[in-house]
C-alpha cells in the first residue's frame, strides 16, 4: 500500500507478452468466425491463421518481427507499394468530404466525374465512357449485361453465347466462375452455367509442339474463329480474354496473337472484351497490355491497379459506337428503368479541390 | 513592372468564379465519359449533372451552397452520417498499416479477424461464421455458391431452384438481378436467368383485400408453400428475402408473417437467406430485423450499415451447421481448390490495436 503509484493516463505500447495474448485472442476469433477464400478450413482450424499485420513499400511484416517480401504485390493488386501515407492523406480527406454518394439519376461528385475523364484519357482508342463497381466480377457482370442490351437493341436477342479461355480468370460471381477456365473452380457448384465455351489458351510453352511461337500465335487464334464456326456466328455474343493471362503461370501470348484476335472479332462481328485487372497500370509498361499488344477491344474491365488495392474501386470502360447505342438510343433505357446496370455508388480516395 | 509582387507560396481558396469553372469541366468530363446508374442518357445529356460536393450529418452539400437534408442516407447505408472524422482517422491509419491483404490459404489480419468475431457476437443465433465481400450482390453470390455446394454435398445436386419475391431487390450482378422482382430491371437484358421463381409479396396495403393483415400474413406465407409444392420439394434450393422490402415503397410485413416462413422453410428441408443488407445494423431498432420479427436464418446478407458506404464491405453470414458441412466435410473442399467463393480481400477501416 505505502509504495502504490497511480497509473499514468497516457497509454503505453502493449509488451511483447500482451502482444502475444492479443494475436491468440484474434487466431481464435479467426479460426471460429472467418471464412476464408481458397482455403482448406480443417488444416487452416490445425494450424491457426498467420496474421499479417502490416506492410510498407513491398515489404509484409507479420506475427511481430518476421519480415517477407510481397513479390505478388498482395494479389498483383498493389502496383504502387504498401504504406503510401499520400493515400491514406487523400482517402482521409475525401471520408470527411464526402465518404459515399450515389450517382443514380442526375447526380454526380467531383471524385468520379474527374477520374471518368481521367480514364478516359489514358484509355486506347475509343474506350471512353466508365461505369463504377466494386471489383472486377462485378465490372466484368456489367460488360455482359451492356453485351446483352447491345445485341437486343440490334434486334439480335438471340446472341447470347460468350466464349472464354482455358486457364481464364474472370471472378467470382456464378457467371464470371463460369466464364473461368479452372474446372477445380466449377465442380463444387454444379457449374459452368449454360451459354459459355472455352477454347485453348496461347500457351505455346505447353501447347506449342514444333511451330515457332509466331505460327503458334495465329493457329491459337484460329481457335476463336473455328470455335464461332462451330456455334453458329449469329449465336456468339462476345469473346472475353486477358491479355496475359496469370491464374495457371503467366501465359505470355506470341505476338501474333492479339492482332489476329482482333481480326477475327472484326471480321465476324462479335464484341471484344480485354479484362485488363492485372494487366492494367502499367504492368506491361504501357498503360494497358493493349498498347503493349497493338489491338483495341470493344470494353475494357479495370480494377486492382487502378487503386492499389487500397479501396476497392473497378470500372467497365466502353467504347463510343457501342456507349451511343446502349446509352442513348431511345427503347428500353429511357423508359422506367434507364441503364440499369449496377448501383455501387462511385467513391475515389482523391480530393482533387 | 514596378509595381509587382511576388506570388505568395500559400494556396489560395479559389474564387466563386474560379469553382463555377472547375464545376463547368467536371460537369463536362462527367457528361462525356461517366455511365451513371439507373439514369436516362439522353436527359443528363441536356441537363448535365448535379454535382454532390460535400456532406455532414444528414446534410449533403453541392453546386456551392445548396443544402439538401439527406432523408434517404445516401441509398440507405450512411447509418452514422455523413463526414464523422472518427472513421476517416481510422481509415487513414489502416492505410498506414495494411491497407490490403488478402485471406487465401492460412492468411488473416486483425482487422478480418477481429470483425468476423464481432459480427458473429451481434449476429442472431448459429450466423457465426462471416465471409467478406465487396457489395450486397459479392455476398448474395458467394451465398447462392454455398447454397449449391451445400445440397451437393447431400446428394441432392438436382435441388437448385431459388424462390425469391415480387418486389425483391438482391443485386445487380446476371443471377441476383435475375431474383429482383422487378420486371423492368430484366427487360433490357434477357433476364432472369432459368431455375428463379417468385412468389406474393407480404404487400397488405395493396394485396390485403378483405384479411386483416395477421389473416392477409398468413396467406401470403402460403404461397411459399403453394410454390414449394408445385416445383416439387426436392428441387428447390433456398428462399431469399428481404425482411422488409425498399424498392417499391417500404412493405412492413405482418407479425404473423416471418413466423410462418420460417415454420415452412424447417417444414420443407428449404434453406432461408434473409438479405439484411438494408434492415441490418439498427434501423428496425434491433441489430438485425431477424431480431425484431423473431427468426433467424440459415444464411444472413449483410453490407451498407456495415460500414456506413464509408467503404465498400459486405459480409456473408453463414450459419454454423451448414458451414460445417460445406466447409470441414472433405470432398471438394479440401481437393485444390478449396472453398472458393470470393477472392476479394478483407479489410476495415478500423485500427483496433
Amino acid at each position: 500500500m505505502a509504495s502504490q503509484h497511480k497509473t499514468s493516463a497516457v497509454p503505453t505500447a502493449p509488451s511483447p507478452e500482451q502482444r502475444a495474448q492479443q494475436r491468440q485472442i484474434l487466431r481464435e476469433g479467426d479460426r471460429r468466425h472467418h471464412i476464408h477464400p481458397f482455403t482448406d478450413h480443417q488444416a487452416l482450424a490445425q494450424s491457426g491463421a498467420f496474421i499479417a499485420e502490416r506492410a510498407s513499400g513491398s515489404t509484409l511484416y507479420g506475427e511481430g518481427d518476421l519480415a517477407l517480401l510481397d513479390a505478388m504485390a498482395g494479389l498483383a493488386c498493389v502496383n504502387v507499394g504498401y504504406g503510401r501515407p499520400e493515400l491514406a492523406q487523400a482517402a482521409s480527406a475525401a471520408m470527411r468530404d464526402l465518404a459515399y454518394y450515389h450517382s443514380f439519376q442526375a447526380v454526380t461528385n467531383p471524385h468520379a466525374a474527374a477520374l471518368s475523364a481521367r480514364i478516359a484519357e489514358l484509355a486506347p482508342g475509343s474506350l471512353n465512357r466508365v461505369f463504377f463497381a466494386n471489383s472486377g466480377s462485378e465490372a466484368n457482370e456489367t460488360i455482359l449485361k451492356c453485351v446483352r442490351a447491345y445485341w437486343r437493341l440490334k434486334g439480335a436477342p438471340e446472341r447470347q453465347h460468350i466464349i472464354a479461355r482455358d486457364y481464364a480468370y474472370h471472378g467470382s460471381t456464378m457467371l464470371t466462375t463460369s466464364l473461368n477456365g479452372l474446372p477445380v473452380m466449377h465442380q463444387a457448384f454444379g457449374l459452368p452455367m449454360p451459354g459459355i465455351s472455352h477454347i485453348e489458351a496461347p500457351y505455346w510453352y505447353r501447347l506449342g509442339g514444333d511451330l515457332d511461337p509466331e505460327a503458334y500465335g495465329r493457329k491459337a487464334a484460329a481457335a476463336l474463329k473455328a470455335k464461332i464456326m462451330e456455334l453458329g456466328r449469329d449465336q456468339v455474343a462476345a469473346f472475353i480474354a486477358e491479355p496475359i493471362q496469370v491464374t495457371s503461370g503467366v501465359i505470355m501470348p506470341p505476338s501474333s496473337y492479339w492482332p489476329e484476335i482482333s481480326a477475327i472479332c472484326k471480321e465476324e462481328g462479335i464484341l471484344l472484351i480485354a479484362d485488363e485487372v492485372v494487366t492494367g497500370f502499367g504492368r506491361t509498361g504501357h498503360w494497358f497490355a493493349q498498347n503493349h499488344y497493338g489491338f483495341e477491344a470493344d470494353f475494357m474491365t479495370l480494377a486492382k491497379g487502378l487503386t492499389s488495392g487500397y479501396m476497392p474501386l473497378a470500372a467497365a470502360v466502353v467504347a463510343d459506337p457501342i456507349a451511343d447505342l446502349v446509352l442513348d438510343q431511345a427503347a428500353p433505357f429511357s423508359m422506367g428503368s434507364p441503364h440499369r446496370a449496377i448501383p455501387w455508388p462511385v467513391r475515389w480516395p482523391m480530393k482533387i479541390w
